[in-house]
This record gives C-alpha cells, sequence and structure tokens, in this order.
C-alpha cells in the first residue's frame, strides 16, 4: 500500500550538517512542487493550510494578503511552523496489495516565519515566484506597484532543519509472490500542461508567447 | 500570484449542517488527491506528515507500519489532527504579476484518530486503497495475508468538520490592465499516467492488465 513511511532509499537532512547532495536534494523538490502545506498550532490545535510559494537561496518564501487571518497570526506571533511539499513519481504496483506503494520526493521542514521588509528582497521574491509558476512570464508581465505592494504580505522560512525522503524504483515483493501471475511494475505520473486556453477578454492581436508554445 | 487565499468559489463546509453539494466537493477531492498532509500537534510544536489515503463514505483513512513512530503517537494519545488534501488545476497567468494565481481545489478536515480493528472494515480499507491507487487492481493481487494484517496500522478520520476551496476560471486582472499587449489566460494541469515499466523481476509471460492499457 502507498505507505509513506517505507522507502527504498531516505535522506534524512539536518542541513547546515550534511553534504552538498542533501541539500540539492531538498531544493530541487522544492523547486519543482507546486504548493507547500504550512501546519501550525493555533490555540493548541493544529491548522494547515496549502499556499503557493518559492525558494531563493536558503529561503522559502509565501505570500497572502496583509488582510489575511493566518498571514497576519504567524508574523505577529512568530510561530514555528512545519512545511511539507511533496511530489508523486509513480504509481508501484506489488504482486501483492500489501507491498504497492507510490514513488515520490518529499520534504519536510521546521522554521519560523520572518516578515520580508526589505523591498529589493520583495522584488525579487516576486520574480522568482512568477517565473516558477511559468518560466519566461517575469519579463512579460507589469510589476506590482506601490498599491500591490502594500496589499501584500510576504514570509520567509530558512531552510535549516530540513529532510527529504525519496522513493524511487520497482515494487519490493515478498520472494514467494514473484513467482505469482501478477502483472507488477510502475506507472510513472508526470504532470502535464495541456494547450493554455487564452483569456476571453484579451486583446485580440496578443499572440501566444513563445515560452507557452509546446 | 499563487495566493490561496484568493479565490473564486469557495465552499466552506461544515458537513453535517450543510447540503449535499458542499459533501460531495470535499469527497471528489479527497477521492481524487493522491496524498493527504496529516498535521498534529508534537509536544506543543506543529508537525505534518505526508501519506497515502482513501475514502469510505464518511472517514478518510490512512494507514502505516505498527511500528511507525507517528502513527503509534496519533493512536495512542488520540491527537486531534488538521489534514488537508489539494489539487492543482491550472496556473492563471495574469496581465500583472500581482494577479498570477492557480486554479485549485483543496479539502482541510479536522478530527480525531481511531484505530480501526474490525476486520471486515480493514479489508475493504485495503481494497479501496488499492483500486484508488489503479482502479481493477485489487482483483489481480494477492490479497493481504494475516502476517500483513498484524504488521498494518489502520487510522480513520471522521469526515465532519471540512472545508473545501475552490478557484476555476481566468485570470481576474486590473480593469486599466486589460489594455496591455499581455498574453494572459490559463494553462491547464493535468496528472498523466506514463506508460508502465514492468518489473524486470517479474514472470516473463505475463501480459500488461487491460486496466493500465491506455
Amino acid at each position: 500500500m502507498a505507505d509513506f513511511s517505507k522507502t527504498d532509499k531516505t535522506t534524512i537532512t539536518r542541513l547546515p550538517k550534511r553534504g552538498v547532495y542533501d541539500q540539492e536534494t531538498v531544493y530541487a523538490i522544492l523547486d519543482e512542487a507546486l504548493f507547500c502545506t504550512v501546519a501550525y498550532v493555533r490555540e493548541g490545535e493544529p491548522f494547515q493550510i496549502p499556499t503557493g510559494f518559492c525558494r531563493m537561496g536558503d529561503k522559502l518564501y509565501i505570500h497572502g494578503s496583509v488582510g489575511s487571518f493566518y498571514m497576519r497570526e504567524l508574523a505577529e506571533k512568530n510561530l514555528p511552523v512545519c512545511i511539507s511539499a511533496t511530489l508523486i513519481d509513480g504509481l508501484v504496483l506489488a504482486r501483492s496489495a500489501f507491498h504497492h506503494s507510490v514513488n515520490y520526493r518529499s520534504v519536510v521542514m521546521f522554521a519560523k516565519p520572518e516578515k520580508v521588509t526589505d523591498e529589493a528582497e520583495l522584488y525579487t521574491a516576486f520574480e522568482v515566484f512568477t517565473n516558477k509558476m511559468q518560466p519566461g512570464r517575469w519579463d512579460d508581465v507589469r510589476k506590482p506597484g506601490a498599491g500591490e505592494w502594500k496589499a501584500t504580505m510576504v514570509l520567509s522560512f530558512r531552510i535549516e532543519e530540513a529532510s527529504a525522503k525519496v522513493r524511487t524504483g520497482g515494487p519490493k515483493d515478498d520472494d514467494e509472490d514473484y513467482a505469482l501471475p501478477v502483472w507488477a511494475g510502475v506507472v510513472p505520473l508526470r504532470i502535464e500542461k495541456q494547450s493554455p486556453v487564452a483569456d476571453e477578454l484579451r486583446k485580440k492581436d496578443v499572440p501566444l508567447p513563445s515560452y507557452l508554445k509546446a
């Protein structure tokens, strides 16, 4: 079964104490994942929210409206968070139900929020965020104006206490099950971009940008 | 930017108090999502783990090794959890960086774990879990044996206090930005199954099952 606690290859990392490979693994997962979940303790109870994010150097960035309750709560109370991001790479179909699993890459990290106030850092975070969503996009779009800066809160989290877990490869069956007449293997999964759908309210003479052509 | 707090359509649900539509939305998201994150409070600090899961009726099920620290901690201490599952349906490319977003469907729910001990419920959960991963798979595989039952802990969580959030549709730009010569629209995303890769250790004469043919 898809038990994420069973892994072929586990990279448990406290980043400052480990080598470059582990840090690269953590960063690569964070750079590919389209969302993370931010968990924190709200009045003694667990709470979590899914949100977009980006990474710059050794920091993870999230942003939201300055009116957002959870952003303000995190920032004002300086609450410790646990953040995770997960990529599912394949379905692992074993000969027995028990050994079914998934191939995946995940990061779990612990940190405290820091409210970003430096304008250059804010600007670069917007750029990285936009280009993470769609490489090449930033150069094309209207850049944030003063009102938009004021409406946005950006929090950073230092990627310091982080662990990556990775499962790759085929099923691991019990010895006696290999003789069973059951197909076994992996169904790889991939997030595919479909054909872009233009906003009907667009100017009619704006062509599809090259970075969106397949 | 991909701020999940901005949504076109928000379904906040306390399931028992709302209509069938909301419950259907929550269930459909849970049935499609390949993983969830389970957050809880560990010694005063937030903790979360990504894990596979399935739904049966009004309960969400996760499972793990009986030796798994977090499974035992959840079960023995009866800890309240916050669980979320998220699907990203598209990149929403607006004319301004600020209004970039994603189309998504997410569920956040609150519950307490219940250790599943009823054999019929355990068996059905294994079946639903396996067929959620790959429809048609259960009939094909070796069913769990006694040792496997004993090695597995299954926890259920009643889907009672749950909310779904959904964003669909195109970008929402500021009025004055619609005149900009910037392409805007949506890049739909889909998790695609690639061609199955057979386990090299398989019996050579086992054909690809029909449910895995494109």
